[in-house]
Order: structure tokens, then sequence, then C-alpha cells
């Protein structure tokens, strides 16, 4: 084992290293072409242009989340995420939000289980701004005291309003039901006692662990070069510092596989709402499962819109609810499915009866002829009408580069739709919705209402 | 006067009559054409081209909302945009939500205080489907006792689901404060009370009268052609027959001028939230005030980024809120200005105290030339970003065309916003936050706190 500073002399250097550049996708007319570029350093820079609009959203993804925290440090990934905004060697909090307000653009970041990221929507003109301050908070964060202390009231105001939106909250009651106290199981807000508990040194320690550049990935999208691009990043973070290691190489993405355990499980947080807010499901697939194209096709069939099974035996034909869905989460290893409702507390057992018989008859038969026709023209219809914004095509390639480690074109990705057959579809079917049925509940609900909540999950 | 049958046949038909059509503004290159055509009948179809994307997105609006109802009607115009995706002559609620899912379309409505909308964003091969459906919907709607009773669980749904999002019902409460039991200051959604009470008929006189041609306004954006959707609007209404009276003009835009009064109100709701939920604040301006576009300068200055007055002093510098804006309302006749955070319910009074003086100091000493500049700067660069969106684009001629009668491109918009001096802006903060404020609150507090809430509106 060599030391840490013999290393860091023996490591070569990126200044003057070649840039490595590959088309990914061609594109047509020069709209959709994706390109990616490996930085000495490590560093991804993915880009597809859209000479059409006047616009580019510029994105930085770093590849951690939740899941990578400890017990101790639930919450870190976002608490960190937060803190990226409050100031830098070379700007203040106040100068990095202005020098995005006074362009007229969008700033903003989310963080996920296994990913951050970090994002600008801007004039096409104002881009070298938008790298420039994006990529300046990523490497220069200053993480001081003062402000870990004053944000922590912030997240805790986000944490407690999170608990004020029960149809939001149930869908982490339903993560716990079916994960447990696992890494993909606790939340990604943290809770109050990790968050009061998180000091500056572990943050800091957090930051400095997870954000190398062999875990980023940059992405731009709009009227953009991807060239020009690449050399912004690339001074960027140069100057900043940030790109050392001219061997250094980009992390591979996540894989894996694990079984999610824990069907038949009820999960009930008691508290006087309105309605009754549920969500009933399933063990799903991972991202990289192939099965994932049919579980798609399936899921907008069951609940993905006004036409589907869930939204008119639920909401169309008895009036039982505003709202009713269902949906898919995929991380590296696993996944969920889930159906949501909100529904009067009273009538909670009749659509949880309507939801579970809905999932055994698809389970059990498939969808019809007509129903699979239809929800493969409403997965593909959406997926080209969700390509003109350049905030989706910024997430659509980052996310790619990050999660697969490689880009798939709009055309491979309809006809990978179309592809889906009706036996695909039963077979994901019996598979996923055959399995016996997880439940969160938030409502109302006490004694016998309570107790008669494992027939939905029998 | 003549009675109602001999009006009709007396009235000259549309038939062969010819459609009067105006280029309203001439875009660049093919790209922000704005015409607009009115009908024998009296319908107005108002388009603009954006030949650079591969959808569209077609909407009718209609010239009626919450404050047309009365008392005991109250929620009527809500629950009516319910039922006209129930059923037509020509198809039932699964043929429409199918037509358009199919093809992987977005459909939706609205409804306002003084409008409704319904929409759907398709590609542009399927316009003239979009077209059909909801030219459809609009003229053909059954109404069915069936339907009624059905969708009546569905409203009273919504309405509870509001009722579990204190920081969403708290603008109502606050409308409350400021209009009273008034038409404007009535909730859209309606009551449980009035919901339960509507009934078939009821509702279907209320749209028998108000969705009358002359009332409403077609409005399509994107890759279309004015002539062809001037057409297809056409044929689909008078298919229905809802183009008979060939002398009817277009109803003119709502005016008037109103005074709120109710400054110094406090309401609160009284509620165990983790958060308290406020909004404080003052009348407003109407949309034909020409101090409007002073006050959206405001109003971004004071509330509307992360580099805004009341992000800065309570969030970023001392954590109480995650969430905390200002905002605008604006009706035909009045206004209203609030400004909007969540917090601890033991943080509240500091809260308000901090948003108090900031609107204190800035309606005595208006906005620094930084300030003002980077508001310029904010609101300029936002109008552009949003127009890349066919659903915005829709809605910005759909408005218009209804609440004003008239276009304006975004050339003058951003001159007019780049004309705002500093006086304008120190004489509306003046007028509009000088104004005693009135209160809203959602959240845990009894007794002292309660009864001190009143002096953050002294």
């Amino acid at each position: 084992m060599t030391t840490r500073s013999t290393r860091v002399t023996a490591r070569p250097t990126t200044k003057g290293r070649a840039v490595r550049t590959q088309t990914l996708l061609p594109g047509t007319d020069g709209i959709g072409t994706v390109r990616r570029s490996v930085l000495p350093g490590g560093l991804r820079v993915v880009t597809e242009t859209l000479p059409t609009v006047r616009s580019a959203t510029f994105g930085i993804w770093v590849g951690v989340g939740s899941r990578d925290e400890t017990p101790a440090l639930n919450g870190a990934t976002h608490y960190l995420e937060h803190l990226l905004f409050k100031g830098t060697a070379r700007r203040s909090a106040l100068e990095i939000s202005s020098a995005i307000d006074a362009v007229g653009g969008e700033m903003n970041a989310f963080t996920a289980k296994e990913y951050t990221c970090y994002y600008a929507r801007v004039l096409d003109n104002d881009l070298p701004l938008a790298i420039d301050v994006v990529s300046d908070m990523l490497t220069g964060s200053l993480i001081r005291q003062e402000d870990i202390d004053a944000e922590r009231g912030v997240v805790l105001e986000e944490i407690a309003m999170t608990e004020d939106d029960p149809g939001d909250q149930v869908h982490d009651l339903f993560a716990t039901a079916m994960l447990g106290d696992s890494p993909l199981g606790r939340p990604v807000l943290g809770t109050v006692d990790t968050i009061n508990a998180l000091t500056r040194d572990q943050v800091a320690r957090f930051y400095r662990k997870h954000y190398d550049p062999t875990r980023l990935v940059v992405a731009a999208a709009g009227n953009i070069d991807h060239a020009t691009v690449v050399r912004q990043v690339r001074k960027a973070f140069e100057d900043a510092g940030a790109l050392r290691d001219a061997d250094a190489v980009p992390r591979p993405p996540r894989a894996g596989a694990r079984t999610i355990r824990g069907q038949g499980r009820v999960e009930l947080l008691e508290r006087r709402t309105e309605q009754a807010h549920v969500v009933l499901g399933m063990p799903g697939l991972s991202r990289h499962d192939d099965r994932r194209w049919a579980l798609g096709v399936l899921n907008t069939a069951l609940g993905g819109g006004m036409s589907s099974r869930l939204f008119q035996e639920v909401r169309e034909k008895r009036g039982l609810a505003y709202s009713v869905y269902s949906y898919t989460s995929s991380f590296a290893d696993s996944g969920l499915f889930g159906v949501y409702a909100g529904c009067q507390p009273r009538r909670v057992h009749e659509v949880l009866k309507i939801c579970r018989e809905e999932l055994d008859q698809v389970a059990e038969h498939g969808l019809s002829d007509e129903e699979l026709h239809r929800a493969i023209g409403q997965f593909s219809g959406s997926t080209v009408l969700s390509l003109e914004d350049t905030g989706a095509l910024m997430n659509r390639i980052g996310k790619s580069e990050l999660c697969w480690g490689e880009q798939m074109s709009v055309d491979a990705t309809l006809e990978r739709i179309a592809a889906v057959t009706p036996d695909e579809v039963r077979a994901v079917a019996r598979d996923v919705l055959g399995q016996r049925p997880s439940l969160a509940v938030i409502g109302p609900l006490k004694d016998r209402q309570a107790a008669r909540l494992h027939e939905s999950v029998a």
C-alpha cells in the first residue's frame, strides 16, 4: 500500500491530455444528435442537440443517493444538495441565485435514492453562465458551519411540509412497508432525528467522498454545440482543481440483483385526514430487467390514464376517488409496483377490493388486444411528446449515461415499445401482479376498520 | 318581445356565411404568427404557429367561472367541467378518454373564477382528432342523471383532497378573508353542501346558458395551419348544430372596477398540521390595470425566486421556511397580492413579522436599482423560456382573446417589462403594499397564539 501523498504525486496530470469523444446517436437533420466525451479525470459529458429551440438545459448528475447512507447519515445526500446552493469560494448564496435569476433562468436540484441532479434551464446565450455557476456549486462548495445551521431549519420544514401532504407521504410509507429499515427503504429527506444529529464534518466528508469526477455525469440539451460545452466544462472543472488524476475512469453504472420481501405487510399511519390515502403494491422490476418494457405497457393500461382500468373502475363507474393511478419505481437491483388511491375513509375497503380484483384479474388473464394496442399508442405518443422540452431531454441522456452507460434513440425506444407482445405482458403480469401485495395507508382508521386492512393483502 | 321560437326561425343561418380572419401578429420566419377568425355564430378561433415542433395544443376557453354562480350554485362550473368528460351523443366517457390516450395525448381541463378551459396536447398529425373530440365534448354533452350521481362522489373526493393539502387550501381561505361570501370569494370547487344539493336540471341549465359560441374562444398553438384549424372547428360546431345565429357576435371581455375591502381581517382554520401555512396579503390590481407591469416586476423582486427578498430573509438567512413566495391574482375588476409561507407553528409570529417588515420596507422605499434590474431580467427571461411549450402558447393566446380581446407580441411584452421605471415600481409598491393587510392561517394555533395573529395585520 502506498500512502496517500505518494499516490498523488505519482499521478499523471490531466493538463493537455486528450478528450475522448464519441457520437452515440446520429440524429436526423442535426436534431437528436447525442455525443459523449470522457475528460481526463474521468468526467463524462453527454449532450443532445435540439437546434429548433432558443434555450438549453444544463445539468450535473451525481451517482449518490439516500441508499448510499448509513442509518446515522440518513438524509445527508439531500441535506448536502441544499448546502451546495449556500456558497462557494467564488460566490455567496445570493450571488448563485442572482446569477440565474437575472437572466430569467430556472435553477433547481433533486435528490433520489440512487442519484442527485443539479440543473439550470436558460436561454441559449446564457449557457456559459449556467455551466460556470452549476460547475462552481458542484466543485467549490464551502459547507460552512453557519450554512449547516441555517439550512437545518429549511430541511426540517421540508420534512414537515411532506408530512402535511399525505398523498405524497404514503409513498414513503409504502417503501417502508416493502423494504423495511434498509438503505433503499429509508426516506430521502431523512428524519427529524437524523437531520438534527448530522454535523458539519459528516456532511463535508460525504461531499468529498461522493462528489468525485468519476461519479459525475454532465448533461446538456438544447441549442448547444458539443465541443463548446465540453471545453467550458473542462475549464470550469480544471480551474477548480477538480480534475487531477489523468488515469481516472468513470465509475460503471450500479447493478446487482436483490430480492424484495415484505409481501403481505400492512403499514398504517393513523392521521385525522379527510381522505384515506392508500398504496397497494408489490415488488417490481429493476431498471436493467428486459421485462420492463412489458411492465411499462401493463402499467399504462392498468393505471396510466383516464381510459385505464383502475380509472374506469374506481373513478368513472363508481365515483369513489378523484385520484387513482398505478406506477413503477426502478432501482439498480430491484423495483416497486404500486397503485395509489385517495378516498373516503369509510370506502377504503371497497376501493382496495376493486384494486386487488383488477390486479388479480390482469395477473391471471393479461390485457385485451384493444387495451394492449391503446397502451402501446399511449406509451409511444407520450414518449415523443415529452421530447420537446430541453429539461426532459437533459434528464433522459444524463440518467441514461449514469444508470445504463448507454443511450437509446427515440426510434429504438418506439420500436421496443411497439414490439411488446401479448405473451410478454401476460408473463410480466403473472410475475409481478401475481405476487402477494403489501399495503400502506394514511388516514383516520382505527380498531375494526384498521384490522380489516389485512384482508386486501391476504 | 318576440317569442323564442319566432326568433329562432327569423335568424339568418350561418351556412355559407364568410369567416372573418385577421392576422393579429405577423411573427418572424413563420414563427409566432397569431391569427384570429370569427365564425358566423360568433365563435372566435385564435391560433399561433410554431412550425419547429411536431405537436400542437388545442383548447376551448369558456367565459364562465365560479364568480358567475349564485350561492346555491357554488361549484356548478367545476362540476360541469367534470361532466363534459362523461359522454356525448357520439362518444361514451371511455371513448372520449380512449381516443386521446390511444395517440399518447394529454387531455385535461381547469376551472377558475372567471373562465373554464378544456384542452388536449397531441402530435401534430393527431390535431384533427383532438379538435373533433374536444369540440364534441363542448357541444354535445349529455349530462345524464347517472353521470351526475357518479361524478358527485369524484368532486367530493377532490374537495377532500384539497382539504388534506393545507398549503393549497390556505389560498382559498385568504380569498375568503379578502372577499368574504361574494361570488369572487367563494371556492371554485364549491362546498360539500352545495355539491350534494346540485341537481341535474341546475347543471344542465347552467351548461345551456353559458356554453354559447359567443362566450367561447377556440385556441390552437404549435405546428398548425390556421385555415385548416378554422375549417375543422367550423365543421365540428356546425355538425353539432352549435352555430345557428349568423348575426351573433362574440361577447366582449369582462370589465368593471370593484373595491376590495376586508383589510385587517384574520381567518384562522385550526388544524393539527405539522406546519402553520400562512398567506399575508392585500388587494392587488385588475388585469386591465396599467400598473400591473410594475407590480409584476415588484412581485418578482419581492418573492419570485431564490434571490428575492422574502426567500433571502425568511429561508436563506434564517432557515425558517422551506417554501416562501409572493404572488398576484388578477380578475376583470380587482385583484389580490399575497405572500405565502409554511413554517413551524411556534415560529409563525416571527415569520409574519419579517414578511410584514419587508412589505412595509418596499412600500416605503421601493426597490434598489440592482433588484429592479434583476427582476426585469428574470421576468423577461422566464417569459421567453415559457414560449417553447405549445400548451403555454395556447394558454397565452386563448386567455388574451377571452380576457383582453387582443394579443400582445413577445417583443412588445419584453419592451413593456423593460420600460418599467423605478418611479412606477415605487408608486405601485406604495399603492398596493402600503395597504393594511389581511391574513389567512391553517395550523395548530390556539388561544394566546391565535390572538396574537392580529398583530401582523395591525
